[in-house]
């Protein structure tokens, strides 16, 4: 196998980050092929919140030019000669992580999500120096621990917004134990929120929508929630629910105002709040005895394994878990991205290739 | 059996909430006996630093006069005709909660500390309107739920303050998973953290104590930690410590210049930090991203349920855990929360009887 591509390398990037929505055309190089990766030709890509906190510079400085996007769906234009289980032509997918050490315990214990050494699919560098480029683009490259087989029964616009968005929210929901006989609140029911909704109902759990509008109610109650609860600023909406819900998923990603209090106050005995959602700004100042009444913990969670991902796959494919979408050709991405940062959007836009 | 009391009831009680070290001895109305209750001549009561957030409205205004004082040993003078396995005479103690409904899920699941109903030793109200005092008396009655009987081999001097200071860390260390094989890391060593080191390695953990000073490192080796890390305020101390402690009990309780983010880095994947200090003012802000290295959690936990009272006791007397105290006689409890509140105590003060 030659370290030619099979593909071109070009895609929409920021190039000044003050005009972070306007996405011009970019040839770019790709990480060296190595006989562990697998090449992919991208036909879809999710836009993801995390795009818009990189390209608006809210998650910190950005270097242009810069392709973001890392829910990524395509078809393997060539495979390594190492790597086991995926042939040219399968389609596969790619989520926000594209490296990691593959040694340390993280790696080793399926937590490679944790690896000190990750790498994230954009707006970071391959060990070989290369900067990574997202999915917002005609291709690109992976060592196949991060490349995901996509089932056959799955449409590869339902599967790329999976492979971040779904990641991110089943993740804790299995390891925090969402499962029959659980309630399991989801709080804001965007991109992720949507998910959460579906993928603790097709685990088994009885499920607690929480939304700050209720326009979305009856949205809501489609995706499978068993309650939908309008929140308030006061708290009141916590109260009838105090000691209730054995897990909540936040996907809330606007840290103002957030009634975290309220929500701790929520917890049964030793639940947890799994905070998915990556505001700007810190969370609000938490008093000690939002804690005592119920001994919770509130903490994080960062995307998933990928034994957790083909898991996902799977109980998606056999439950019929499908993303509410709007599909947008790749070149109306920067419509995609201010429409995001808005919130207008129900629930997630999949860009479709359009640069070959 | 009468009613009447056994013993006469009265204690120091601040009764000027601006004199907070001042104690006035008071005659005080004890709750109505019942037949499940068992009435308790106090020889010992610790001195918790919930007595000085209280006395000094740290934790919000109070209404005096007031008694505090919930790590209580003393004789079991009177008990009721439906109380099982205690006898006239018996060594008993009282920790921080004197009351819980004993009928909710929490009560029925050994969770009654978090019953949402639960009554605290002092500064709180029984169901019968009379207000509760605590242990710098000479007297206290409590429902036998929250009556734990001191094992044969144990001092009273050295079960007083297991009672409130002892469970606060017994109960996180054995619900996160203190155990052989795990790194457990204890922030904070003064009466808290210093029995948190040795159950921590009761309980078979390789213990890491935080000091912010090293006046305390001959202390700690002393008390069983296998490593003593003095902490600074830029958090180096935790870099070489990245991932590396599957559980922290911080029992530091001031909020102010608290390294949070630091020691939450130093969590393996899904580790807990478990917060027992109640500082008065919130937690600094968290920002999102502490959570994303290794998927950690805050959280808190309150005191422990009569399950886990009786199983430490039970361990500290096989192992031979005593705390490290300092005793004074009940009457120089003024001196006692004075020095306490300006951390001159190794490691913890027990007052004793004098006023009967």
């Amino acid at each position: 196998m030659s370290s030619a591509s099979q593909v071109p390398f070009k895609g929409y990037a920021v190039t000044n980050p003050k005009a972070w929505s306007d996405f011009d055309v970019i040839d770019f190089k790709p990480k060296n092929f190595k006989d562990t990766d697998v090449e992919i030709a991208i036909t879809h890509c999710g836009v993801c919140g995390s795009d818009v906190h990189t390209i608006t510079s809210g998650w910190g400085d950005i270097e242009p030019p810069l392709i973001v996007g890392h829910e990524i769906v395509g078809k393997a234009t060539k495979v390594g000669s190492a790597v086991n289980g995926i042939k040219v032509g399968d389609r596969v997918g790619v989520g926000a992580q594209i490296g990691s050490c593959l040694e340390c315990e993280a790696c080793h214990t399926d937590n490679e999500q944790y690896c000190p050494k990750g790498i994230d699919t954009y707006n970071a560098e391959y060990p070989d120096g290369v900067k990574t480029m997202g999915g917002y683009s005609t291709a690109i490259r992976a060592h196949e621990r991060f490349v995901f087989p996509i089932p056959d029964a799955m449409e590869s616009k339902h599967a790329a917004s999976m492979l971040c968005a779904g990641l991110t929210v089943y993740s804790p929901l299995v390891r925090d134990g969402c499962g029959p006989g659980k309630k399991v609140g989801i709080v804001g029911i965007g991109g992720l929120g949507h998910y959460a909704i579906m993928f603790a109902k097709a685990l088994g759990a009885e499920v607690y929508a929480f939304t700050h509008s209720d326009s979305k109610t009856q949205d809501i109650k489609k995706m499978g929630a068993d309650h939908v609860i309008v929140t308030d600023k006061d708290g009141e909406f916590a109260k009838p629910l105090a000691q209730k819900l054995h897990l909540i998923v936040s996907t809330r990603d606007v840290a103002d105002d957030m009634p975290l209090v309220d929500y701790i106050s929520m917890l049964w005995v030793q639940g947890h709040m799994i905070q998915v959602g990556l505001p700007d700004k810190p969370f609000p100042p938490i008093p000690g005895f939002a804690f005592t009444t119920n001994g919770s913990l509130f903490g994080g969670s960062k995307i998933g394994s990928k034994k957790e991902a083909l898991a996902m796959l799977k109980l998606a494919a056999e439950k019929g878990v499908k993303p509410w979408i709007e599909e947008l050709p790749m070149s109306k991405a920067g419509e995609a991205v201010e429409r995001l940062k808005k919130n207008d959007v129900r629930y997630r836009f999949v860009l479709t290739q359009d640069l070959m």
